[in-house]
């Protein structure tokens, strides 16, 4: 009781100190209550909430506050809504939360639609259940109606000139002896059903194929039989002296780290005013104003019919706070891991839980001297995949991100049972995994959104590149070596780089500060494997969407509206709002406020291992400190006392 | 007592009972005494140990008493022995250990020399200490003798037509206030030593710089004084049902693995015989016959007369194994380690024991359902750099190969105290660290040989390539998409890969065994970071020395004599014997008994956080099961009983 007490006080009496801490359940539902009896959304129709947020304050007004120390008052709570209202519009609405008034109504006109609610998506895909053709299509592959699972998949966009209606694609899947229904496909059908008035709007059936058999595709450990995987013995972490770190409210404060460690519905878990303390003066500075997976982009690479549409941007189309799981203690995060609740507001605006959809935890990683205890933020899973994002502050001053990928690949019908039956020259777009079913090429880009703010908000982006010199003058017996010459962006067209093109360090410095010797401070991002970027034409409708996704870099001048890579309104996009396109406007970005847009990247081709579930792929990245600091902070960080080490001894 | 006793007795009642064993120190003696008293050895010049380690068996052999699962006996015991003797000749000999005699004796005539043991490099060290002109040369800089350092530094080759006098340079530092003298160089003074004669033969003094303060070097935590920076609390690992693996001498069974850990005082760790279990069957199938640390090269970027030569061959010139350090418990390796010790010869062939030199543990991974429980084993630590070298066996079938650099920089002194000293186009060729230090550009190329035998030692080296297909005939709304073409390589020509040039998957395959719907079984090689090739021009010396650095991945036929990338004499080597030679025989590699030799490199541009000291760099790559099994291993290993977990029912 007293343990439970304890965990609650802090939330209890810390809620809302923060102007940066997500929407609680009360904000939300004041939220609802000034929406719906707002004059002019008072109506019949009803109202359909599709984003209900934070709205930040402005930038600077926060780092005053901040830098005040929070003794003055904090900017008001605003909130940003999304709904869809009336002869279908989607209207931008600003509320403030205090004075439980609306600030702002605007309808928005251009191009695309807001994320889905899960209610219209659970909606529609029940729509085919009751619907004769697709019964008779059910019936004609030897399947049984309650067997079937059908989702809804966004539809793209493919040069649609005029503005195209509400719609999605259904995918139905059949059940029966498996929970994974996503291994077992029903090809051949194809289903429109129009969101708005949630009727089937196109039905074709085109061909059969075998369903893939349910032997084999439970992941279940229960549904599992003999013989059975030898493993090793458990391994549990133990923390003697206890946690090392502070919660207050959202505000997290670890050894040289303080963070604020938020959740929205849209970009999951959001890190802002991230600053390091430096040992000599004991004063913070500032690394990290705001940081978040900004959209996630996964096109399928198989043109035919039933596949040419899956381009998905998990973020914006779906939500990646919104498909974000309630993590699993001891499956998810180590016993010594706190969690964080999210709250969003459903179809209705009313808030819905989702429990533990964060954790924080002192990682042991102790395989080496200089490796020190870090803390660690995993968290999101969506749709079939599952993504597990981490972020990582070391004592050593560096932020790694990285991404871990499990989960349920998506796979296609065929008939095939063994791969040597493809024809020569045919093209499966994808790997044969077991009979029937094919493991489809794809990709994963999944954008980071990075406002550093390298010891204050004016930086510069410099590339550190690698070159070659030959020595031709006989002054060396070498013929060559390299040398650094660094490159500093003078504006957005500098700021693009392609990983791998040449070698560079990519570094993001304050030249207004210098280190003692005279070095501009920085930090520098080093790529941990997964550099892919994106390999459709440029003139293809999915890659015009995602214009973004051909390099892995961007920086970009800061501006408050541009926080979304693929835009704001991604469902239907036609690539006419997205970070490409606010580069091009090239802007000044040389000791400016920048932001830092970082792309992890993955090509997957399927192997049979990935069936039925695929074991974790990881890539990532680090932000670390390069001329940051005076010397290496370690050094200053006093080691634990050791303890108790049972096994040394045993051998002389 | 019991527990001394448990931990002692698998090693006394196994010891030697596989043939891959390292030699043990008993063995040393014998081929010690065997070469000491032999007819042509026995004189009275001394005999200088440079290598003594163990003749491989033949693979046919030793595979054909491993498949009959130990019933048959074993292969003999043979040890390789590399010697200088008589008139500086270099030995190379065979002992049988059993019979106590010697089976070959070869004189080697070739460019190149053998290793250094480690007392004639102390012995060099120590010559300018009673040197005159070098006492002078201190005295010039008003430093004490008695806080002066030397270290041996191999020479290189640059372009000598005639054979070379086997020389070291010595580099001088001071001490004084600080245990870190590498932080401390004597720059201007040029001093040669002919190893072969014990003497210096050549002297200068050309310049004097500032020695850098030893204020702000010393990394240790007892030398440092307030403020102390924070730090989180300690976490510790436990395993409350004991270790999950089982060594056996130097066997090592683990989950679904098992695979033998050796030592060599050269390549330090080796695995071999990694074979992983298949649930269905109950059968072990093989993977890595054999793999290891081949080569580190790591040239610096300064061709100034006292920088221009080290281009470091850290495995053929100075040993990794020689250089391992003993891992400290707690520190380098968790409670939950098993520590193995390593013997080697020294100079006079007397056993010398590295205690700890490996460990073996089971690491906590648990940061997510499909993330399991693996087995680890860092070990290494060289010269001024420290590299900790991991090889983690995960149940999924993956074995990850880590490389973490830390340790200390090799800098150079300087006149300058501030950056903005620098003469606008002059090149420092490092980075300014700090007052009168700057760490100057280098590689790391950690070349691997990894002797894959995937289900059988006939396997194919694949490039899946990734390759966009435009859609031009109206076939799909989409007007691309990508595929995948594989090509198998056919010859050695063909098994040279610049990572990053294309995008695709590297694939390892037995053609010959088929999973059940017919793909053939295989693992990837997938990178993790760290994939910088070396930039030198091909016509420089260190280059054509290292000229395999150029491209990260080679794949050669198997060769038993082909085992280390530079040479077997790297010393002053001249490019005549190493990987990129040997593939230019081109042989063929479909369908073969394959190496395929993996490079992990970092260029190295420093920054004041490596100073005094750098924290962790990671890099390294992934042997990833890809259609090696019929499906995901992981979901027939049940999950670990859930016990203790005391912070989740703190919220609700």
């Amino acid at each position: 009781m007293i343990l439970i007490l304890f965990f609650f006080l802090p939330s209890l009496l810390s809620c809302n100190s923060h102007p940066l801490d997500p929407l609680t359940p009360s904000e939300l539902s004041i939220i609802q209550q000034t929406i719906k009896t707002s004059n002019g959304l008072n109506s019949s129709t009803p109202l359909n909430f599709h984003y209900v947020g934070l709205a930040k304050p402005d930038k600077s007004a926060l780092l005053s506050w901040h830098a005040d120390d929070s003794h003055s008052p904090p900017p008001p709570r605003m909130a940003f809504v999304i709904l869809r209202f009336g002869r279908g519009q989607t209207h931008e609405i600003y509320v403030d939360i205090s004075t439980k008034s609306i600030v702002s109504n605007k309808i928005y006109t251009g191009f695309g639609y807001p994320t889905f609610n899960l209610e219209e998506q659970t909606r529609a895909s029940t729509l085919p259940l009751k619907y004769s053709p697709f019964m008779e299509s059910v019936k004609k592959r030897g399947m049984k109606l309650s067997d079937v699972v059908c989702l809804a998949a966004s539809v793209g966009w493919f040069g649609e000139v005029l503005k195209t209606k509400r719609v999605v694609k259904l995918i139905c899947y059949v059940t029966g002896d498996t929970v994974n229904f996503y291994m077992r496909p029903l090809e051949g059908i194809t289903i429109v059903v129009d969101l708005d008035v949630m009727k089937i709007v196109d039905y074709k059936d085109r061909f059969v194929v075998p369903v893939p058999k349910a032997k084999g595709t439970d992941y279940r450990s229960a549904k599992q039989s003999l013989p059975y995987g030898r493993q090793g013995k458990p391994v549990t972490v133990v923390q003697p002296e206890g946690k090392g770190f502070v919660i207050d409210g959202h505000f997290i404060s670890w050894a040289n780290w303080r963070f604020h460690l938020g959740y929205d519905v849209r970009a999951g878990a959001i890190i802002s005013l991230a600053s390091v303390r430096e040992v000599e003066k004991g004063l913070y500075r500032q690394v990290l104003y705001k940081g978040f997976l900004s959209e996630l982009f996964v096109p399928y690479q198989d043109p035919t019919e039933d596949w040419y549409y899956r381009t998905y941007f998990d973020t914006g189309e779906y939500g990646f706070g919104l498909y974000a799981s309630s993590l699993q203690p001891l499956t998810d995060c180590p016993t010594n891991a706190e969690f964080m609740d999210g709250y969003y507001a459903n179809q209705d605006g009313t808030p819905v839980k989702i429990k533990n959809v964060l954790c924080v935890f002192e990682r042991y990683s102790g395989d080496s001297s200089w490796r020190h205890t870090e803390t660690g933020i995993p968290g999101q899973v969506c749709g079939n995949y599952d993504y597990i994002t981490n972020w990582e502050f070391k004592t050593s001053g560096s932020i790694k991100v990285l991404v871990s990928l499990t989960g349920i690949l998506a796979v296609k019908g065929t008939t095939y049972t063994n791969a040597g039956q493809v024809k020569k020259d045919e093209d499966l777009y994808g790997t044969l995994l077991a009979e029937n079913t094919i493991g489809v090429y794809h990709d994963h880009f999944l954008t980071y959104y990075l406002d550093l703010d390298i010891d204050g908000n004016k930086n510069s982006f410099v590339q550190a590149k690698i070159k070659t010199m030959r020595v031709t003058d006989g002054s060396s017996p070498r013929k060559s070596h390299w040398t650094v010459v660094k490159e500093t962006a003078e504006t957005e067209a500098d700021g693009r780089v392609e990983l791998g093109s040449e070698p560079a360090n990519l570094l993001v410095v304050n030249t207004n500060k210098k280190t003692k010797v005279g070095n501009d401070v920085g930090y520098q991002i080093i790529s941990h494997g997964a550099t892919a970027a994106s390999l459709l034409s440029d003139d293809d409708y999915p890659q015009i969407r995602a214009s973004y996704s051909k390099k892995q870099v961007w920086v970009t001048a800061y501006n408050k509206s541009e926080q979304w890579a693929a835009g704001l309104y991604v469902d239907q996009s036609r690539g006419d709002d997205n970070l490409a396109v606010w580069s091009q406007r090239n802007r000044l970005i040389k000791n400016a406020d920048i932001v830092v847009w970082y792309t992890v990247g993955f090509h997957h081709i399927p192997y049979q291992e990935d069936f039925p579930l695929m074991p974790i792929l990881t890539g990532g990245f680090e932000l670390r400190p390069s001329n940051f600091f005076e010397s290496n902070p370690l050094i200053k960080t006093r080691p634990f006392k050791q303890t108790n080490w049972p096994n040394c001894t045993h051998r002389s």
